[in-house]
């Protein structure tokens, strides 16, 4: 199958419903806000061997590939409009792959009320890579940001954390299909909650590259410290800290990876307490879980403390490219 | 250098005069057009052994990468805004390429007025490559497109076609710095052309993969045909079929290179016999020889015509990926 028939049969019925995208016929498309709206625009790139492994189902690297962009839309309390793919292909790559590959983004989509608007797809001698610009919108001056963050605030997350590094571990050692399999492969972009924290967070982030990094950034662009309780910090049920071992509940190791461990894409973000029953109430119209983990202080380090109050030092902040 | 110090180093300054980038410290930027204006939004990648060689200096990678899709801009019309790059790196990529290919996007924004405003540094475990969202502005409704050609326009092409095809070969045989190869190298996006083209061209595209195939995009989108006249398509002066060999100007290997090969990024626009006038004008006011090259007939086929009339067969459309 070749390039031009493969956008054909495959791409252009993505872009269908989206006026925008030309019919996927032109060199670029066309977008304008609604009124009283601006644009939130991400780009994130995935490659394989390092942010999927290569032997997952098509459907789901694909799923994968947009929902990691749809998770930072989020993260800026956007509405998703529409997306931009550039997939750089290896040789050889066949039509059933390609075919499942779009059967996955047009899954997603259709979960997200996002369209296909353009892009392009190109042959690579190198491995399979993936680029995803997503676009959403938001009223004008209601995007959230990391750095809005106030001495004072409580710290949230939502859902739990380290979910998908246990996942991960367990594909890896050729377990599938199962709660920690599908968070690592199929990330949940909190778009509703964003949505909802316009006009409720002070600051806000989705959690890519290990919680303690990536408070580090909140803390960096508002110029504040953090102080989190470990022991706050939102696990699964079915975890196996509580469900294997001794019965002691030594949940170090697992808690070190919630906080060091990327993939995670729940939203972090900071509020006044005078929010808390308006969090409180989301929460509950959402039926997602969200933490308080801890607080904004002065200063511009993150600390971790344990039960006692001994500072927790970890092996390694949070995951780097290079 | 880790992935956060490049950012800080070498991504922000790129970053710092386009507000709506928050200064490359939130998870998306905030975009919106000027009042009266839509979006024009790109997305093209390179990768390296299909795009580049790979062993070109970084600055002229980067370049190349963001000129090209500065061409799709200007095919549409498009005033430069923003741009978004997602940067796939091979391990061990070392300071002074980053740095190198930092400067060649500072010097390219500068020429086209164009700012960094986001994206995504990731590593990759195969070859370089490089995806970049290209975002212009054009007044709502006068972007051009490929769909407007009608039958009885004439046919024009900007500059000189083929160079590019063989500025490649001679690289390929250790030849460098030549006018060719600069031509392959650093296309130039034609992007004062494509604005003044706004209020006169009925269809318009960049030549990336070929006249004959880009040619054939244009006719399926408006559902009409075209004839190219083959000794009125416009070759460089300095170019072999004219300064080397027998004298006899047999130029049908260059005119098939300049038919058939990608990579010369010049306007190919339609308009009606009215618009002549404005045509050369606009040719003289910016120094660019514009070509009329044929004419768009009733029909769905390019046929592509020697002086005797005799339709040329060529051996190979265009380029494609796969």
């Amino acid at each position: 199958m070749d390039e031009f028939s493969f956008i054909a049969k495959y791409l252009k019925p993505l872009a269908a419903h989206f006026p925008g995208s030309l019919n996927l016929s032109d060199d670029a498309a066309l977008i304008a806000p609604p009124p009283g709206c601006e644009l939130v625009i991400t780009k994130d790139a995935v490659t394989e061997g390092v942010h999927f492994l290569g032997s997952e189902p098509p459907e789901l690297i694909a799923a994968k590939a947009l929902r990691v962009n749809l998770s930072d839309l989020a993260a800026m309390g956007a509405t998703p409009l529409c997306y931009f793919l550039a997939l750089m292909l290896p040789k050889n790559t066949g039509e059933e792959w390609l075919e499942n590959f779009a059967h996955g983004l047009a899954q997603t989509q259709k979960e997200f009320s996002i369209s296909l608007a353009g892009g392009d797809t190109t042959a690579t001698g190198g491995k399979l890579a993936i680029s995803i610009t997503a676009i959403g919108t938001v009223p004008t001056g209601q995007s959230l940001k990391r750095s809005g963050a106030k001495e004072g605030d409580d710290i949230y997350v939502s859902g739990t954390l380290g979910d998908s590094a246990l996942g991960l571990e367990l594909l890896q050692q050729g377990e599938h299909d199962n709660h920690f399999i599908n968070r690592y492969l199929l990330p949940q972009p909190r778009i509703e909650l964003g949505i909802k924290l316009r006009t409720v967070a002070n600051a806000c982030m989705d959690i890519s590259d290990g919680l303690a990094q990536d408070l580090g950034h909140i803390c960096a662009a508002s110029n504040v410290g953090a102080v989190v309780y470990k022991d706050q910090i939102s696990l699964s049920d079915c975890h196996p800290a509580f469900i294997a071992g001794s019965g002691s509940r030594d949940r170090r190791g697992m808690t070190e990876k919630a906080l060091t461990h990327g993939d995670d894409y729940e939203l972090l973000f900071t509020a006044p307490l005078s929010k808390k029953p308006q969090i409180e109430e989301i929460s509950k119209s959402l039926s997602l879980p969200i933490t308080c983990i801890g607080k904004i202080i002065a200063g511009n380090t993150v600390k971790i403390l344990d039960a006692s109050g001994t500072e927790m030092i970890l092996s390694k902040k949070g995951f780097r490219h290079f």
